[in-house]
């Protein structure tokens, strides 16, 4: 170990970071949980190169690597401890090309959505992914977990909008896949490989994003309370059913609401209450606004459209409060399990059954536009309890029964990688498993996580 | 080989077909070449079983497999010969399930485009992948090259458009990956890895289609005539980068035209001309339609919009006979380049330049919305002659240049292999090599192809 950090210190200087502050941070993500250890060193990557000697110093000495971009995964996918290097990307944030005519932008992985966002205002355009955490989030975080967010049913998720990738192999080779063409189909697909992979297969460096013209048009918020979330889910898929696509649709159940109405000091709400909050965009967003605040009042719904567009964002804030909500009461393990969108009302059934059988209470939050649900479990100190794991085991059996999935957006990290090979099958996770061996012979790439 | 025979009439009895009928017709596909010699037999497969029985006597006996739809390849992916077992899927085309709250669709891989749309849009709903030949060719098919056409700007390849997959094993395990739901990270995205690998991984038997709701309002066509197709190039990037997003734009030079118009009996073009045909659809169709026909116009085109659906129909019919009309002329070694948009009108320089350095006429027509050509090379008899090789591989250099790809949605097959690793970088091709590996350790799933 002693040899490494000497090296990496002699090829990389004030790059290499041993403070205990630094260490401490790349110990932990935003899980709420984090390594028992320090790593041998955080380094501060600011170019290409950077990666490539850290990864050939890895490779030469068998060291395992840990990247992290600003550290805000939630499946503690970037927590690094003994014995790893943890090498952050955050530094690489420079936009280096913005194509207005083919809807692109070429970027380094450590910049954030929203400063991404921002830049590309200017110019008329976005990038549609839109995790919850967009202003503290990294474009390269948001590719290493195959990313998901709020605008997902109508704008994609972050597979659909990246065309090429430059990585960084675990020997310190650089390779570039994928196309800056709309269409591409040599050899296999290796950026949809990589997208999602969590950094067990390399390291991406650079980014060929898929960008879309802004929407033009108004935007239009409507929100709805339900006596209960069994009612709210079915709403919403009564919106999903008559054929009306808004950019997001939002629920929030009774204690998820009240944790966040507690953290914004906003007046206690309704006991049991649950709340929907749909937004629509586009040159049919009025009118798509008026259809769907019929549908919810049709379905029991108390309806209110915002009156302006301020008014639409304050509520949005509220639903992009819930991680810090969840946060403030203990230790949360945020499950993140999605289903077909006609079987999130019986997901929720399952998820108040898992509550009565465990004696938990289980604030859930869900984009119930895609079906996909963050039920929380909060606990005091750094250890998940028992019954805990054991009632999201059941939740997680619950969605894969209603032909779902463990994680929609927020990966596998280290905190669901005991149920992987239930969802893969025991010959896909092999499968799985030597495709990372082709990458990764040695096994150095972010060991212990996804596998 | 007697005994990979016997092995297979045992089992698969009358499924196993050796009539010279059926083997000449797998020896090629739609791209005008096929191999040398007949395969061993063609299986046509009613199941699933009757595929995993297929492929565990080809393991047992290491026989090569050849993977077949309805033969509309263009690249010969699909081409069966000596010693090897042609696998038809195309028997196997059945719709297991439609779903309206889910957007979805099961269905096997045999079923033709055309079909899977007629029966979808009973339900008001459609799957958008549209390559040219959608009346012919095989969900599988699309599945196995990626497949692109004529709405991918605006409504996405197959790989936007394929949830899940069941696939068949080498060994002859089944595998199912992917997911139903929308959103879903479980693990690497082996679905993304199968599409467009061409056979060489597994053999899909099964596929969950992402669906879309029929698009509402009218569809608006507008046809402009340029005098030469570097000025209809110009037209259509205008277009693009006027914001305004059609649903088809394509783009016909004046060989490609000629020909057309001569299989089709219609009056001789005028001498030199292009024509951009555009289609819009949506709510704000008409609208769209106006301004593109302006656009047009002041790009120095001569613009006419549709009078009705049946005039853009008809319009749209003569894009899509290019292929026959190439055929009739003699054997064609069709290109599928694709560059960002805003290289198209310099492709069209660079084959200008090619035809002159030499001595070549070369048909073209272009998806001028996505920035994908195709350039025809017509050639008498049954090989390519070396200056069509020739000349071929300076266009496909010439793409790389301009950040493009060999091949946009028709695949590698046997044509284009010969510089799949000048795409790739050696390094990258050696990755891809070895995933193959993990996945056909024997080497028996349509070997010869993409390597």
């Amino acid at each position: 170990m002693t040899d490494v950090l000497a090296r990496l210190r002699a090829a990389l200087g004030d790059r290499v970071d041993t403070s205990p502050e630094a260490l401490a941070d790349a110990r932990a993500d935003r899980s709420g949980h984090e390594s028992g250890s320090d790593p041998i060193a955080l380094v501060h990557a600011r170019s290409v190169e950077d990666v490539q000697t850290t990864m050939r110093i890895a490779t030469e000495t068998a060291t395992p690597v840990v990247v992290r971009g600003a550290g805000t995964g939630l499946a503690g996918g970037a927590n690094a401890g003994t014995g790893e290097i943890a090498l952050s990307l955050r530094a690489m944030d420079r936009i280096l090309e913005v194509r207005e005519d083919d809807l692109l932008a070429v970027v380094e992985p450590g910049i954030l959505n929203a400063d991404l966002n921002a830049a590309l205002a200017a110019a008329g355009l976005w990038w549609a992914p839109d995790p919850a955490s967009r202003d503290i989030a990294t474009v390269g975080g948001n590719i290493a977990t195959g990313a998901g967010g709020l605008l997902c049913a109508k704008y994609g998720v972050v597979r659909d909008a990246v065309l090429r990738l430059d990585v960084v192999l675990a020997d310190g080779r650089l390779l570039h896949v994928g196309h800056r063409s709309v269409k591409g189909v040599t050899g296999y697909d290796l950026t949809s490989l990589l997208i999602g992979s969590e950094g067990t297969l390399g390291v991406v460096v650079g980014a060929t994003l898929k960008l879309r013209r802004l929407v033009p048009g108004e935007v239009r918020t409507v929100a709805a309370t339900f006596p209960d979330v069994r009612t709210a889910a079915a709403a919403s898929a009564a919106v999903t059913a008559a054929g009306i696509q808004p950019a997001i649709m939002e629920l929030m159940d009774a204690a998820a609401l009240e944790a966040i109405h507690a953290l914004l000091d906003l007046p206690a709400p309704t006991p049991g209450a649950a709340q929907l909050t749909v937004q629509t965009d586009g040159p049919a967003a009025v009118a798509e606004a008026e259809g769907i605040a019929e549908i919810l009042a049709s379905a029991g719904g108390t309806v209110a459209i915002a009156r302006d567009a301020a008014e639409g964002e304050r509520l949005l804030t509220i639903r992009r409060s819930m991680h810090p909500a969840m946060a403030r009461l203990g230790t949360t393990l945020i499950e993140d399990v999605s289903v077909p969108r006609s079987s999130l009302a019986a997901m929720f059934e399952e998820i108040a059954r898992i509550e009565r059988e465990f004696g938990l209470v289980i604030p859930t939050v869900a984009h119930a536009g895609d079906g996909n649900l963050h039920p929380n479990f909060v606990f005091d100190g750094p250890d998940v309890p028992e019954v805990v794991w054991a009632a999201a085991e059941e939740l997680f059996r619950s969605a894969l029964r209603l032909g779902g999935t463990l994680t929609g957006e927020h990966g596998i990290g280290m905190l669901k990688r005991r149920w992987l090979a239930a969802e893969l099958g025991d010959d896909q996770w092999e499968l799985q498993r030597q495709i990372k061996g082709v990458f990764d012979p040695l096994g150095i790439l972010n060991p212990g996580k996804v596998f």
